[in-house]
């Protein structure tokens, strides 16, 4: 039994980790961090939470609250977590953060795209960037881990294997994105109000979003991103553009070299048809496919994850299942929830 | 390990079965059949799915089939089973039956409300009606069952327990009910379309719905029901509305017998709220709630389930680890899939 | 030309208005008032809204304001209009008010459902009840107009010829109904954000809902009455029942006094399939159908309205249409947007 | 009073039409044809429209029954056009077709884009290109006008200011976009089932839809254009990509293009912020953006339309309304259907 402390377990990745969780043979919910609910039993914070689980409290967060603790989830604002890491990696517990700080691994890169200046750059090489498929044998490694962002999860899935075949300009990637609402979290706001989203598709954050810094670190490119609201919950489709790197090419060469890149793994799947977020919803799964354009001597590559499964809570736990030495499987599903 | 057949395995609640099987210590999926796409692989009929088992292949069903399996879960439309059932339970299979057949006791009422006789009416005595919290003994000893269908499942829980403890009158039941899309299952019609559902909120099946029946089996009750399609794919929420049945009582007296009545069931939640449908989506969980009008001397009961969990599938492998006398919550979640 | 204020222009309703009266020949949109958007461009409130009226700013309201003005349209939340209702008619100008405050003739009912003392009892007489099909006579001769709530509109239309024709008891009758997310207004809470609606359905205000009152006292009834909420932005559909009141009749009675009612209205459709919410999104129509159950002698009475349509924005406009002895639909469509 | 057919009346767009149609003050509906629904009443075909039209039948075509017709508008499957063409042009009656026959200056094209030899290459000439912000005044003098696309519409009014002030290269266009379900027709199918869509985002057609043949011909542009389907059921949003043309400029040099370029136009708004689908629901609006990355040189440019409205049925009646020297606007709303 792994004693399992979350922060942030009233936000909805704190919901997916302890929904996930209750399936897990070994990590155990123990202590819920939350500011805002504090003081509140978990199923009320969350009525679909069931089982013994929905009694805990969700507590205000303080380093002693660790006691005991073997491993902490943090699903935080992004700065939040460069408060408190040091605190608890000096505990000697296990983290898994899904914030933003801990991933970028130049503080100058955090300051440029995040506007402020990184509170602890001495930690950011005790942090492995958390993507098992690229850096899994690190994270076995790693008291901390950090795990990737939603967008660029989707995305780097869909492009790392070509630009490491050699088949696309990397200085040339475009990534059109769209994502499901629960991507923009659980505070409430007019612009994820049902009846503004509802029948609505738009884009957002043009030219600036921070997720950027992500994809190009572990792209190793130069990339536009483009972010999306579509009218859902869950769920992300990166639509990926590069000009072919170097001659003619087949068609479906790009397929070949992703379908080689991903024969091992449990959660990727390489799809012949472009693929449906629906096909992940609720699971740690991906799906990827690519095709190269003669015509325009382009590539297309495409990757659907559940922003809230790989693209975070389910991510997150894979990291964990890697640092304990548990069946890196553990808890997560590869079956998406359809219809 | 229990070698487990799905007949209906493309349509969602074979879907269904399968994704909850993956997870599942115990049931095996072993044979797969399915008419429309017979000779298909699984992961092309349902690329949601993930794992080995994407690669079984569809099969057309013959009772030959049956080899060497211990379960069959049978998702077929209305009529089917009947034609089937007895092959099957002759090989001493056991059977966990979604289908409508061998759910009424009387082989008229059958007649009555689906209009065609019913062509094995011997073999109705030897299934019992799959709602545990109402026949948990009798399932468990049983080697057919046929689970309740999914509006019927959230109006007897709702309502139960009040028709037992005598507060309200059951010729005088009105159960108004709201269901997702995929109820309507998986054939394609222009009512079922997404251009025709979305933000559309209708009623269907004036006076004459057949699951009708069910309810007035299992409650003894009298009762006019109209269901209706909600824009949405998972989720039946009951509302239901009886005459309260003698004098003057508190307006929680129904809340307080439906605790008492489920304090031990591991899947239904009694909440002092009305629960939402999503609060159980893709989990086996059941929220019900209830309230007595001193104004208009009725007592409102609700039901929330998702109607392809707790109301088919989830429900289905309840039943069946009864049978195997397993841990009843094996594969099964409580906690929904939110947001 | 007739000048028109709105009053709440910021709301939906208000924006709904504006968008109607962009084809309305003789309404002109003159001042618009807004509390939490004073001193904005309406292009920048309504980024939807196109034409001219795009460029008028929203204005905190003051009486002084109503200069020239010949009509005010009030979207208020419940409680403001008593406040200024006699600073407007004073005035001279024509008032259609959709909030509560003038609804119930009786001031001690208003009390009863809305916790607090009404504050202009002394104006509720010079109020007409704003469904022209029940009122048409007494709304073309008024200044001020009360107009009917939406879930009251759509459970009177579906009712009230069947009361009228003596077919149901009013003492019986139940309203359960289903509202799209609009009708909950513009401010952001977290039960209207996308990720807690999107696949959801639930009931909410069980037993004390306020509209209530309303159908109490249009229908001359005692009404049980629960509202739910549907993934849906616009729509609302009652589906109501009722003992039927005399001995026994054909089941397509209910359906042919409907037919009878509302032979020359131009906006009431009678079906005889139960209608969709999404037959009437966008219009000003209502669609009902009824049926009478001989099995368990009850009438299901059903009623669609868009909300925002014949529910608020639309039924205001008839009401001034009629009170300035326009066309009676001038600037209102009787087709929904559909798909 | 102008007499107007319209051809594929039981389709989404001929919904439109007829909805747009009832508040128009000149074109009437006078004939109705669709070939499955032939001999039903409008009424029960589109039950959503109201007033006199639906009493009108749906008829089976034949040329002679456009006797006295003025006008018609054609919403039918690509390919039947051809073939009809000439019979309604020898009448003497005004042609707008939505259809993909008549769009391509080049019978090549169509060849090539759709797979097939072109039944009626000599007609080609005698149909104007139905973007009227492209081309009014061709379209004044045309008897014969073939309606844009939906997609093109929105990438091309995007797009065609920036490449005609020579922002961007042509040669480098990216067209990413996402459609509502309805931009799929009302055939039914499994892929626009609700179950399958709803909380689904997905790509198709990848590199070879034919709208990119019309995006060439009207940008003078080589596109690489992936055509994504949303779960809602109206709007399109294009998000365009395209290398800068020449030296640095200012990131919002391409929106004041955009804002010289529509200046006058009454349904084309330039919004500094991206605009929602949602904005145009149901009205002829477009919305358009842009800005330049000086990170990566390129311009990002979007468009939003409703696919219903300026993407067929408002495009078809503003071509109507300049061919028959009406005000350019009659029949059509600016405002969107909000929320």
């Amino acid at each position: 039994m792994i004693r399992t402390a979350i922060l942030g377990a009233s936000g909805y990745v704190g919901a997916e980790l302890l929904r996930l969780l209750e399936r897990h043979p070994a990590l155990v919910p123990t202590r819920l961090f939350g500011d805002s609910k504090a003081g509140q039993k978990l199923g009320s914070v969350h009525p679909q939470i069931g089982g013994a689980v929905a009694a805990l409290e969700v507590e205000r967060f303080g380093p002693e609250a660790l006691d005991g603790i073997d491993l902490v989830f943090a699903a935080l604002p992004h700065g939040e977590s460069q408060k408190i890491a040091a605190g608890i990696l000096d505990r000697g517990c296990r983290l898994v953060d899904l914030g933003a700080d801990f991933r970028l691994r130049d503080a100058a890169d955090y300051a440029r795209w995040y506007g402020e200046e990184h509170q602890a750059p001495a930690l950011l090489d005790r942090f492995v960037f958390g993507i098992p498929e690229l850096h899994r044998d690190a994270i076995r490694g790693a008291q901390a881990v950090a795990a990737a962002g939603c967008y660029p999860t989707s995305a780097i899935l869909a492009c790392k294997p070509l630009i490491d075949a050699g088949l696309i300009d990397p200085a040339s990637l475009i990534v059109d994105a769209a994502s499901g609402v629960s991507g923009a979290g659980r505070a409430v706001k007019e612009g994820t109000a049902f009846n503004t989203v509802d029948g609505s598709y738009s884009a957002y954050g043009l030219l600036t979003h921070r997720h950027t810094a992500e994809m190009e670190q572990e792209l190793g490119a130069t990339v536009l991103f483009t972010p999306h609201l579509a009218p859902m919950t869950r769920g992300i489709l990166a639509t990926c553009y590069a000009a072919a790197a170097a001659g003619e090419m087949d068609g479906d060469e790009p397929l070949r070299v992703l379908r080689q890149a991903y024969a091992d793994e449990p959660f990727v799947r390489v799809s012949d048809e472009p693929p449906s977020t629906k096909w992940v919803a609720g699971s740690n799964g991906a799906v990827v496919t690519a095709r190269y354009d003669p015509r325009t001597r382009r590539v297309v590559a495409l990757g659907a994850i559940d922003n809230l499964g790989k693209g975070a809570a389910g991510q997150m736990i894979q990291c964990a299942n890697l640092m304990f030495g548990l069946d890196e499987s553990s808890g997560l599903a590869a079956s998406g929830v359809f219809p």
